[in-house]
């Protein structure tokens, strides 16, 4: 179907892709210190309870809350404290009543007390200073059953949900683990996904381009987001304009890849080989060539038997910007990710206008700046051959399908990079 | 001074750090396609422009822009087309009046051409399909000198600035250096950030607690937010609560380590030992200890000998939010980042009530959820001692120091983790 230019917007586009892409299978098991940025395989539940003995979020006393009743800094209750809870020590003592016991912050407490009161709500009778039990105390204020106690399973009980599963792992996630004893926790493997650049005029940055040569940057640039998406970047080269090379390369990168990214050149030829390579893949091939954006309208996405396939314009802007749209939520889905993965947005004020069409989803590399208004977005304007309009840029500016521009002086959304 | 407790908003804190803090000493050279994400070590300049050459951004002929001028679909332009410029090549065709030469999208344009007319503006005359020079094309539109053309140093010229120092580099920047040919580049150390837990009750996480023991957690949280900043994390072990014992430990980390922070207990007296031991590493020690922020008034920020030294709550919460506050602006400080890093920022609208006192910045951790009324913010309460708040949670919400607390309802901004 190379005459037939079949163009979605990117959300519908991003569904049809979907439909054909599953979670990869397996798994890798990881040390869970090493587990961050990794995408959780399987929910995973507590052990134990957390924390798994009662403890105190102060430092001060425990009690028997009832012998603290009515107590006030004019009629305060009197008790004997009769032993102290050392840190990292079981709670050995035994309070009758009327007894208390000494205990810092995150100390266990005794079975036989109910409650904390906080050092700074007592006086010690008779003399200040240090004091070795057993000696007397006023209890200032009366303190309620539980009060200043952490339960066992208040942060996580026994069995409960640790986090779930096609989750991105943080570092208070890794915390929440090793917390539990989870020393190891099972990942969805990394995809990998392969790079393929076409272009007759294409060289490797490291060689340097007689007239008429560029070197290769949408390798370089997808391999980062592939990196930061949590994907396996892999380079296989640069091949020539040529059908059977290409296709060759593209098989070959398939067998080895879980994913495959053509870097095609941007005239229609060219576009229309890439469009005849992929469809030549596997069913169902083509997807659709078109996504109604700019940059990027001319986006090939297929799939080969499950493996997704995308052919990104020559352009270097268009590829990063589609590369973020399509290819970074297809390793998303790879890796099984369910949470949202919500990416960073600022607000700002338009410092200029923005013309665009509607039915047509534009993004707009836009630089952040500080001015007495507040925070300010100053379109970067210029082709999307040119790397350097990312490069001066803080995010995209995204204006609606159904926008004809975005006029200077409005609040708008920032995607940052 | 362990007496006196010194309060700063967070600002001022920062402020009063960063006023003894310099970026680190020295530089790394890395490979350029392997530098994401690390800081540059000074500005970089363009060895030559780019592109290069002048360059098509169309399909089309490279043509003389008078030859056009007054053409229209009634009254066609009518040139010579005498050659082609092969993508990857030197445009070798030298035109006269009244010739064109085909050019590909990104091929170089012929010295004495200066516009391209794209190919759907034109028509070949005679017969169609595929034509070999020389035949003759109809020009069906006018084109201005310099239209569809990229022009020598228009992405950016020689001698131009690629980036600045201090900048922390992405994807599109490694694109737009390795486009110039810059295959090394010359970035900050990583930071080499310590971390020492204290407490008794502390054991690592492989081990099984017995009653009153817990498993650490902060030096792993804080660990995964030293990697995320550009750091590198050195665990230097749990030390019992004893002050010889920890200020040997932390001798000999800051002797190893580029920032030491001590992940001390919760406990007033274990606070002070903390104090005492930051203000014997060396000039000028404890610069404050305690900010105006929940969770986290008792951190406790000082400096030895330009190393900066972080005293962090034990409570999870406390310590990982605290630790975004001050130890990863550090980081960033060390590695002399000027580029601002502006965080990922949701705007919600909030579901429940939070209380908060003014003169003091509270960070509410918040889960974020879709609704019919958009996004909603769920704060997530629960003691700063339960690392299940932050794993429940997207992001943190900011009350901020002169508001008294935040009403359901109201549009409020989430710093996403």
């Amino acid at each position: 179907m190379p005459e037939f230019f079949n163009v979605l917007p990117p959300d519908d586009a991003r569904r049809l892709l979907f439909e054909h892409l599953e979670p990869l299978a397996g798994y890798e098991i990881v040390a869970t210190d090493e587990a961050l940025d990794r995408v959780t395989a399987r929910p995973i539940k507590a052990p134990h309870a957390l924390p798994s003995f009662r403890r105190s979020t102060m430092d001060g006393y425990a009690i028997r809350a009832q012998d603290s009743y009515g107590a006030s800094s004019a009629l305060p209750a009197y008790l004997t404290v009769v032993g102290e809870v050392k840190m990292g020590q079981a709670a050995d003592v035994i309070l009758s009543p009327g007894e208390a016991a000494i205990v810092h912050t995150g100390g266990m407490i005794p079975d036989s007390a109910d409650a904390v009161v906080q050092v700074e709500h007592t006086q010690t009778v008779g003399h200040q200073g240090v004091n070795f039990p057993p000696f007397e105390i006023e209890v200032l204020r009366a303190v309620a059953t539980g009060q200043n106690v952490l339960q066992v399973g208040e942060d996580v009980p026994a069995g409960g949900d640790v986090l779930s599963g096609g989750h991105r792992i943080r570092p208070q996630d890794i915390g929440g683990m090793l917390a539990l004893g989870i020393v190891e926790v099972q990942v969805a493997r990394r995809p990998v996904v392969g790079i393929l650049a076409t272009g007759n005029e294409i060289i490797k940055p490291v060689q340097t381009p007689t007239p008429g040569q560029i070197r290769d940057i949408n390798s370089y640039t997808v391999a980062s987001q592939i990196r930061r998406a949590g994907g396996l970047p892999v380079l296989l080269g640069i091949v020539p304009d040529q059908f059977d090379a290409l296709l060759a390369a593209a098989i070959n990168g398939l067998r080895n890849c879980d994913m495959l990214v053509l870097s095609a050149g941007s005239s229609v030829s060219v576009h229309d080989m890439t469009v005849k390579v992929i469809d030549r893949l596997g069913e169902p091939g083509v997807l659709l060539h078109g996504v109604a954006t700019r940059p990027g309208k001319p986006t090939i996405i297929g799939v080969a038997r499950s493996q997704a396939v995308l052919g990104l314009p020559g352009n270097p802007v268009s590829a990063m910007v589609q590369f973020s749209m399509f290819g970074v939520p297809a390793i998303s889905r790879l890796q099984g990710l369910q949470t949202g993965q919500r990416r960073g947005i600022v607000w700002a004020r338009l410092a200029a206008n923005v013309a665009s069409e509607s039915g047509r989803e534009d993004y707009v590399p836009a630089r952040l700046f500080d001015s007495p208004e507040g925070l300010m977005a100053a379109p970067v304007f210029g082709k999307s051959n040119l790397i350097y309009t990312l490069v001066n840029a803080d995010g995209l500016l995204k204006v609606p399908l159904n926008k004809a521009g975005l006029e200077a002086g409005e609040q708008v959304e920032i995607q940052l990079f």
